[in-house]
């Protein structure tokens, strides 16, 4: 079930970034929506290693096929199945890691866990595995696109170390961000990210920051009470995420330097809509979606494999010592940036047709204005 | 199903501020540990209102009753259901409420779901659900007990607004925590910390804060790849409770001001057992634990309910006023830190009947210590 | 997790025989629909011990109260939970049960699975355990009610022993069936219905029997590919009942005998809807409805409590002896109708709301028509 | 969610008859388990078309792919994918079907569901599909072997229309089944029934029958109270292949028309262990196993599809003609012969680490004994 998500709009992944493939498959999604390997094949291109200098020059095509599910063009409502065949493995490359622990991998947990493990690459840990969820959530994009036309999601770039990007989530487009390999929304800091990322990888070192990403145009209701709020299970889809390490919404870690007074948002009407003035809730309260813009920031750890040498031990109990090899991105941002805005996609397609399911998806209460 | 959590030992809350009562039901509970209303009454009353100066005055005994599933002082295998009746309920207090929407509550928000609300306190988005969570949690804590003794899970107060409390997580014990009434760890913020919380209060205004956590003593191997990482089921139990808008696992947001070389956990042999030199993987890597301490961090916000006049709407949609009134927490974190426990405590307790039933439970892989 | 049935009209009972009582909580409500104790009384009251003079006589009055989820009448969309007081309970009649396993009952099975047991009645395998389910089913109605008004369900009993009704499942009405404190709908066979069952309970034997049931004016399109399939559901639904030994849908066994050409349900147009002559099919073709009474039966066991002595063990392994004591059905059939009826309810309310998240309920295909 | 089966080994089938292919991902299987695809191709060659004379001829030989979750020959924890082409589709035998609902078929109701269908061959609600529960289930097996050594899952041909094998349950082997064509367990049936399965293809007609399962060495306590007893979880498994019309337990049916006196299975010991006398309980008391050999029947109505004309109706509401085409069986039984083991192994596999989560698997109360 560890690879699963979901529960109306249900996905479960698998696959191991050295083996025959990767892949996934999703339950739940409606019939007759128009679904082609293009609409997947898209979002799968910005994912895909090699695509900039700045990424993993590992090459993989990482060419989609639609297994079953649709017909003639359309969704039919059952399972669709999604392969993309691995290609540019090098097991030989990893062969010193069949018996070392990389330190800060999971090459230790799941051997603790399993008792074995694929030493190929990083098995099933590796970031290959997200292939499976940016390819689910461009089915996720057709069904939001039906239901609830409007629904805008975009992340870019926040923070490289400490380059930090000026972006304005109300107004920035995908073109901005897709302007720049960096994928920063902030033309001023694109350069300075490049060459910061350019200098890590050149000395065999790493790099981390934060993604920002945005959902505008939600309706109000969307998300649960109690378990499973918006933000819980958008944090859930975030820290799911290879080399996560924090979430926040809204006003986050820095809104509890505020008292109250300067936090709540106070709410007021425009044109027969319910809005706030401040969003520090960051477009959800008591985990619902209340229609300002889902706003939220995720952390991701400077990339674990390093081309110098480390402390670690190997599988039979002794002090080593590793040195990293193959081929990895020296910071991960650029590419986890269609990652966040798939699972933002995933987590969204599913909680409205939880919504559909319990209330029905017309509005509910004077004044709730319709989508938009 | 958005009141359940928990795929193995599962719990399903239920109750709203104002009726029958709350109450939750576990399932999945292994049978034959020792259980009675005093395990639980224990962490109910450091949860209750009206147990310090600092909290709301509500009077709530919270007194719980076992339902089923306990026979002659024995978990049964079969459901437990647990009870608390609302007692000091003051309905007439919500009054204005009814038909004004509390800015930065989920009055609006439930309205925009479900068409209509329990206007009568928070309703479902009460913090008094977490009674549920709290209860179902010291059966959970039997568990680890039982299966894996030596799992030591302890919160405290990191944070009011701007006081930062300084804590030795591997040295901090239960009794440093329980010895002050804001639950810090650090006794020398104490009087500070609630000098600030009585003078927010006296203000009519309220705080956030953080709250850090720990869990010593995890067996290597908890958790799952993919979408159940541990760190993601914790951030997805913690942004699920109440006012909570950040969570972060080891070195968190701070971590990505580091290089890979900075960051990097070295590995090393102690007696026999696999260590990590620095812990900023906070004890999980690939979503597994690694035997190191689990280490987080939880954000919340101030208190929404303020006693100062704030702009908002009525459910008809007219532009209004409202100030707060009823009974709250002028800062909810010394009260939020059993709650943050517990809901440590029900994702370990899952993800170790989780590792049982795919693995079982006996160390796997050389040389993978015994859980100490 | 074993007390839990539905993907999205979830229900989770708890309870044993003797103790705190026996409730039910109900996640995925949808919001807005009237509902009060009244409601659900009047299922229970059909269910109840003592209401004739061919049942138990245990004295239970099973008086439920809503204990959340409900306002002012009206279903909130948050978790309703029910609890039933357990009252006249004599535990001291089952003393001889605590040492000794009654042949046909649980009491090996649950010592084999849990080590331990609740051996004060049935314990959690009581049928008592069904007021949750019946309750639940009143809610589930509600739904149907507003969703897909004209869904008929009814259950009567088929035969007892050798004798066989003979009832019209397109004509036959809850009046009928109510009218006969046997619960058949056959006039003729009330009688001797009553006769033979009066004159097992005066011998100390029991008698068993069939319930067939029908469920009128479903819209086509209810159920789901694969596992789900509606007769998959009601066959788990009706093989959870306690007692059950056998399900058949449609021409069931019997079908068996008859070739295809025989088997066939010929498709014809009456008033623009499609329509089959025949119904061997029971409704439902690939797992889904086609708008026809999906029509079924459930084979029910003698009762396992019997007033003379049987071969038996006890708990420490020794050959021994048991009589029947305590307060029983000398037939269950009558009292399993209401039964029977709500796990049919509860199943066609989950797939109406797995209908709505994923294909939305208006009509989908020419010439597919309006629910009626 | 309705294409996935289990709680803990959870499997999820994909796939059209025409289209990309048809596969299963598996998760939550146990690490180190030794599995090759012979071991799944095994089991798909007793199911695939072709394979005798009885049989529908379509010329597929369904070689499967493991994609991921083995690694050198050892289960590896992760999800196992499984792969098998489409190879001899004849979508143009189907072109009628395009616009003509073919009676006792899923059609209609695939249309009237999700508004279109993949109307090449039977899309999602063909037999093909069961080509994952099979692979699925040569994995679960793997379980079995490793966790519960000495399960012994057999399922035989019963009767052919009114033609009746008689078989004991105690002693017949998977080689007397395997031994004939047509799958029954009595060599004095073979000749007749394959004969009358001869004729009814020679007339384009189909025939129907029953099977008999049993599971033979089962622990104790496998199963759970309330909704998920394994005698429910085995109905709704039966009852979602295809074509089934019923499933009975034990005694079945035919057990209403005893007495409790004569229905009840007495306890006694034998050698340490507690055994019943008589087993009309199929094994299962009170959803739970007792170690009993666990028994039942499954009914499959006639194949659908014939060779004469048939009346029906046109997807735009006309009243038509239509006569089977395609490449079909006359009778399922001998190919449903394995899906009912596979079933019945992917109910158990999942009971067995469901018992393993909550219980663990060592004996739990006297005088329980060891899996033999």
């Amino acid at each position: 079930m560890s690879s699963s998500l979901g529960t109306h709009f249900r996905i479960a992944t698998w696959g191991e970034s050295h083996g025959g493939g990767i892949g996934v498959v999703i339950d739940g999604c409606p019939p007759g929506l128009p679904l082609g390997e293009a609409d997947i094949q898209t979002e799968l291109d910005r994912r895909r290693p090699g695509q900039s200098e700045i990424v993993t020059p590992r090459k993989e095509e990482d060419r989609c096929e639609i297994l079953s599910g649709v017909f003639e063009g359309q969704t039919l409502g059952s399972p669709i199945a999604i392969l993309v065949r691995n290609k540019d493995a090098r097991p030989s490359a990893y062969e010193e890691m069949a018996t070392k622990y990389r330190p800060s991998h999971a090459d230790f947990t799941y051997d603790a866990k399993y008792g074995l493990r694929n030493w190929q690459g990083g098995g099933r840990a590796s970031a290959r595995e997200t292939i499976g969820r940016v390819a689910a959530a461009a089915v996720a994009r057709k069904v939001l696109d039906a239901l609830s036309p409007g629904i805008e999601i975009l992340a870019w770039v926040n923070t490289i170390k400490d380059l930090q990007a000026r972006v304005d989530p109300l107004k920035v487009t995908a073109a901005d961000i897709e302007s720049n390999i960096v994928r920063t929304g902030d033309p001023a800091m694109v350069d300075d990210m490049i060459a910061l990322i350019k200098e890590a990888r050149d000395e065999g070192n790493s790099l981390g920051g934060t993604i920002e990403a945005v959902a505008r145009g939600c309706p109000p209701g969307l998300g649960e009470p109690v378990f499973d709020k918006l933000e819980a299970d958008l944090a859930k889809a975030m820290m799911s995420l290879p080399a996560t390490k924090g979430f926040e919404i809204g006003s986050g870690f820095a809104g509890t330097f505020l008292t109250g007074a300067e936090h709540n948002d106070p709410f007021y009407m425009e044109n027969g809509r319910v809005r706030t003035k401040s969003n520090r809730s960051g477009g959800v309260q008591g985990g619902i979606t209340n229609g300002e813009p889902v706003l939220f920031r995720v952390a991701f750890k400077p990339t674990a494999t390093i081309m110098s040498s480390q402390a670690t031990v190997s599988s039979d109990g002794e002090d080593t010592e590793l040195k990293g090899r193959g081929r990895h991105d020296p910071c991960v941002l650029p590419r986890a940036v269609p990652m966040v805005e798939a699972m933002t996609t995933l987590v969204l397609c599913d909680h409205l047709l939880r919504q559909r399911a319990q209330c029905g998806l017309e509005p509910h209460a004077p004044p709730v204005p319709a989508a938009t």
